[in-house]
């Protein structure tokens, strides 16, 4: 096979873009053996080229100039490695002009500005690829992408946030709190300073939204996601949890329902779920991700593997960067196919299964009139715990599915009883 | 986008065959909405036309000659699902000589005659494409090829046999014998009659073989692979591994490891071994199948599905279809890029931990004589339970990681001691 010499213009060049300058370098002889390509990063832009930065590239390969670095004619393929909106979505969107194919680890920028840039892409005739954008090492896009592109895909559920899994299973395992597990989390270095983009499901949230694009093939941006986050969870729920045989995961769950006029609709939504212990996404522990995608023809399907990290996120880049400069050789390019308009479902016409915890008087006739109420918005009850506490009651419900509307109507008129003291937390359920 | 209309041709039409022309059915529109592809099998190539098949095709669409069909200029891109080597062989051959992509499923094919066929499609400029050999539905051939074409794979576990794994489930979940549960298993239709294939690990040694090609660009065949089945397994081993906290699984392991003289091998083999059962794989129970991969720089990653069924299986299929057929469009081919030769480790070099049970004598000494044995062969112990049965006692022995050839020598020794009984299983063990 004849080698092509394939130069890279690095954007940003951080904790993932140091890994992936050095991956690069450790697999260029193996990488050129196996596909005839000869992979070197020979332009990094950066805001400040006197910082100290270890990697194994000459101190000329770097520049502040990224605007100059994406029409370079001496650079064949860009990775952007900046992360946020502006100045990236301009630098990408110039460098496909350019006629470039682009690697992004973006999550925010294609959760937002994606279908314009796959658009750009389609219209250059070059990749926009973006592996690493959605639960780092695992490879993810590309399936749901190729190998599922045929599949009637009906429901994608997934652990995608590092940190709050690790948090929720801290909680778990070892009984921590909610406080003492995010500082532990934030002393390890996997939660930020101010942990709201994790602990509230913002970034669970974009990439819920890219994966709603890639496996339905329509336009699903980050503010589509209704998103509700696990700083709400207490110990106590995942006891309760843990009696019926669950546990407790933030999930991005994407799925395709029927509206009540019979259109077909999207859900996207972030939330955290009670999963049952013998799913395979309950042996998800700590910063592990993993997406179970369940399909029409294929059945259950699930990804697992580290979803942040320098190195695996850099070994995901590396993928993306082979297929880009292998299509680029022969001038082909990855399509990510027509996008069609998303008519997205309100979560009101959202049903799941539900936990509650209702904290009653204990005394005689209370679980009939909260039955009742059940009964009176259509909510039918699956299973109920009933533990004694002195003079009160808690009564832990799982419901059959029910729409979100139904249930957040119930939970008023659950309040106005006279023997209800509180309704604890409100949960979903998958399973069954 | 403009559509291409592509006609395929299949070889072929049993339970596989027949699930794929129905799923292209019902996916036709979506497919086109989405590629801008035309999807319908237009030929079908049987032994017997007479049979009815109820599958959407015209029955003109039937013939009985596949030669012809692989050359028909109105055939697009052929599909392979006869399964077995010859005719395979000369049809897959034959199309890929004239210019079709074929899409295939036939693992005997492929690990047997892999390397010739992916050079005839690398000269013919077509794809070759084979997601549903391994692992049926799950997206692990397309992933290795692609996503992780740059990664450094260590090794790669998995299990690839629904058959066993079902059986081996049985037997742990409730406590079955071999016997019950593979009756079992054959009256649910997971095993033939003569069930040698799946339980003596052939069938999970060709997809080995594989794996080891794809993973490390390496010509690997089924010949290369060694082999241990799961008929000698007993439900007391079972038992014993569960005390240690282990699972039995039967698994496909594929390795990079270094010889003595310093030069690369690949280690490839079927065998049981005993599981951690925190290891993500401990999880994967009845029929499904998971593929481990251990990356030098992604981590762990594990993918989890159906390893076989019709719609399963027609999935993948339908998969590799799209793909073959957007790169026919684009006048573009996949690559498996260049397979070096490979050097097969042969099995006394491998390394791994053991788990053994040995009965003996109950009476003081015995202990220190078997542990003097293990340690004059450079066998190094990691724990030791032992379980008084009367006059004799149970000792199971769990090593620390050592040779295959240091471990088999240590057998004979041990046998004979005046005091050992007899030397019951000796299974491998991963982990740690």
């Amino acid at each position: 096979m004849e080698t092509s010499r394939i130069r890279i213009g690095l954007l940003g060049c951080g904790h993932v873009g140091a890994a992936l300058v050095s991956l690069v370098a450790e697999r260029r002889g193996e990488v050129e053996r196996r596909t005839g390509l000869d992979l070197e990063v020979t332009r990094i832009a950066v805001r400040n080229t006197a910082l100290d930065r270890d990697v194994p590239v000459d101190s000329a390969a770097f520049t502040t100039d990224a605007a100059a670095l994406v029409v370079d004619p001496e650079v064949d393929v860009v990775v952007e490695v900046m992360g946020g909106i502006e100045p990236a979505r301009g630098l990408v969107s110039a460098a496909l002009a350019a006629g470039k194919p682009v690697v992004t680890a973006n999550k925010e920028l294609l959760a937002n500005h994606g279908a314009e840039l796959y658009g750009a892409a389609e219209a250059a005739g070059v990749d926009l690829l973006f592996e690493a954008a959605v639960a780092g090492a695992i490879p993810i896009m590309r399936p749901l992408r190729e190998s599922l592109s045929g599949e009637p895909i009906k429901r994608v559920m997934g652990i995608v946030n590092g940190t709050t899994n690790f948090i929720l299973s801290r909680m778990a395992d070892d009984g921590a709190s909610y406080a003492d597990a995010l500082a532990e989390a934030q002393s390890l270095g996997y939660a930020e300073r101010d942990p709201t983009a994790d602990v509230e499901g913002f970034d669970a949230g974009a990439k819920a939204a890219i994966i709603a694009t890639v496996a339905f093939g329509a336009r699903v941006v980050a503010g589509d996601v209704y998103h509700e986050g696990i700083s709400g969870i207490t110990v106590a729920d995942i006891e309760f949890a843990a009696d019926l045989r669950h546990c407790i995961k933030l999930l991005a769950v994407v799925e395709r329902t029927t509206a009540s006029d019979g259109g077909s609709q999207i859900g996207v939504r972030v939330h955290p779920t009670l999963v049952p212990l013998d799913h395979p996404l309950a042996s998800v522990r700590g910063s592990f991700n993993a997406v179970f995608v369940e399909g029409g023809a294929a059945g259950d399907l699930m990804f697992y593997g580290r979803g942040a990290g320098g190195r695996p996120t850099a070994s995901a880049m590396l993928g993306d960067l082979i297929d880009a400069a292998c299509n680029l050789r022969q001038g082909h390019a990855a399509s990510i196919g027509v996008l069609e308009r998303a008519r997205i479902a309100p979560i009101d016409d959202v049903t799941s299964a539900f936990y509650l915890n209702v904290e009653v008087d204990d005394r005689p006739g209370v679980l009939a009139q909260v039955a009742t109420v059940f009964g009176e918005h259509g909510v039918s009850i699956r299973s109920m715990e009933q533990e004694g506490l002195g003079g009160e009651a808690r009564l832990v419900f799982i419901t059959h599915a029910a729409r979100e509307r139904d249930l957040r109507s119930t939970l008023p008129d659950l309040r106005s009883l006279d023997a209800v003291r509180s309704v604890g937390s409100v949960l979903r359920v998958i399973g069954d």
